[in-house]
């Protein structure tokens, strides 16, 4: 069906692997995946083989292989540490993949790639200056700047869910306090949910969550905003002011043109952009004297992190 | 002497205006100032008559003006907003120039030319990756990415000074709270010695200024770091550890390899760059994962951004 050989990408996420193949035309195909091993060395397996598996379902060669990781990877494709992958320290993950694989490969941290898929053929299409923010668990964001991919001196550019937004304020997993992701990621808006829930200002939520505060989760939370619960916007109102306290931090540091919402938390759409646009103007200084701020979805979702892979391995 | 046409950068300061030849040899010469008008019109009079200076006294034509200018300017050259001066809104500055001057002149934000300047000639010398943070009034910052100099969309980036490193905290004069140079700049310095002073933690400061902790400033502290005085070196390093704090955000978002520490401040030297390195790994997440950071002090000090707008002039 399609005789030229393949690009394929690959997301290494918190429970799967996941990875699309990338024609020559530029078209993408269906994702593939499986769970992710728990030590390095299966993780290299699990990639041979999702990589073998796809090469077979578009019946074509790969040329070259991407792979986003969560974490702090160098510009040798060294995973130095991985959030989601405790055991992944100092791991040679290019290179270990290129001799199993016996293909070029690359590997970056996965909010970089994903900022690549949504600048080149996504929401930031057309935009040279852009910063992608995806909110998950914590925030992994990624600048494209002057049209090319930033990946900073060793690579490690956009940990940006570690900027201090909130000195000495709550306690990150970073070991630091008052990092941005404490107030804007998923886990922040669960936070927020609960504690909504405990001061009696989101009665639909607690009732879907069983009558306990503590059982209240940000997926919860996302239902009832589904819905339109006007208790639950208004949480998600407070979500939105601390995700535009970041960007706005951003834009002061970078002047990007456009933001790209991604992660999990963008799955709530509309209602998501709406309350950051809603708080950025109130928070961002000299706004009046500024550009417009294009403030969008991300095209691909889940796939942004693979897509952006495949493209950067077309590179090589 | 030196017949081929120079290239003049200029720094509009809060106080002066000064400008700085470039010899087409990369070599620079003599700063010429006058003191800076209040409006806009005069500003363009004061340029161009001290451009006039400048040819006389090298003996030669000048090729192109460069021109640093705090505040928002974007990349047509308007002035949308200064600190320094309060009626320069929306001010063509460039157009007028060249229509005073009849010669191609480029109008940037002063930290971007003192940030051009460090990377090239000073410095930064030799890094691709580079943040440079002047610590006047405010704070003014700029980088150099991927060994371009990064401007932003419009034009506006490097407004890190009002990065929100204490939600909630102290009041900006830009109308937000707890921007980080209301903890990291001279005006912070003078704040934090006049506190010392106040609570007894600074006796020889309280007695330089008089006896009165209200009449301490930046340049009492100053003076007593010179000469070694423990409690205001103590002072110093709070202030070391709010840039150090800021650094760290610009590192988590942008990985430079080196940060130059420029505007008044630097003319401390040394006991200001301890202070940071001091504090920079105490505040920087991963940081023994990391490549180390190369902190260093301003080669051009109040006149990078000058010479910065020179260079830039060069390559118009």
């Amino acid at each position: 069906m399609n005789p030229e050989p393949v690009f394929v990408g690959f997301d290494i996420g918190g429970t799967n692997v996941r990875g699309v193949p990338l024609h020559a035309d530029g078209s993408i195909g269906d994702t593939v995946k499986m769970a992710r091993p728990e030590d390095p060395e299966n993780l290299v397996v699990t990639i041979a083989a999702l990589t073998g598996q796809l090469a077979e379902a578009v019946g074509a060669e790969v040329a070259a292989v991407g792979v986003g990781c969560a974490g702090i990877v160098d510009k040798a494709g060294v995973v130095r540490a991985s959030p989601n992958i405790p055991s992944l320290v100092q791991f040679p993950l290019k290179d270990q993949l290129e001799a199993r694989l016996g293909l070029e490969t690359l590997v970056e941290n996965d909010a970089t790639t994903a900022t690549w898929a949504e600048a080149r053929l996504g929401a930031a299409r057309g935009f040279d200056d852009v910063a992608f923010v995806g909110l998950g668990t914590g925030i992994g964001t990624g600048f494209v700047l002057g049209g090319r991919l930033h990946r900073g001196a060793a690579g490690f550019a956009g940990e940006s869910g570690h900027m201090t937004v909130m000195h000495d304020g709550l306690a990150c997993a970073c070991g630091r306090r008052g990092c941005w992701e404490r107030y804007a990621s998923g886990t922040a808006f669960g936070r927020l949910a609960r504690e909504a829930a405990a001061d009696g200002r989101a009665d639909s939520l607690l009732e879907l969550a069983g009558g306990s505060p503590d059982a209240v989760t940000s997926e919860h939370a996302a239902t009832l905003i589904a819905v339109g619960d006007t208790q639950a916007l208004a949480i998600l109102s407070e979500l939105g002011y601390w995700v535009a306290v970041g960007i706005a931090n951003l834009v002061n540091v970078l002047d990007p043109a456009a933001v790209v919402i991604g992660g999990g938390l963008a799955e709530m759409g509309e209602p998501l952009l709406a309350s950051i646009r809603a708080a950025y103007p109130k928070v961002m200084i000299d706004h009046e004297l500024r550009d417009a701020l294009a403030i969008v979805r991300s095209d691909f979702g889940g796939r942004s992190g693979a897509i952006g892979a495949a493209l950067l391995a077309q590179d090589l």
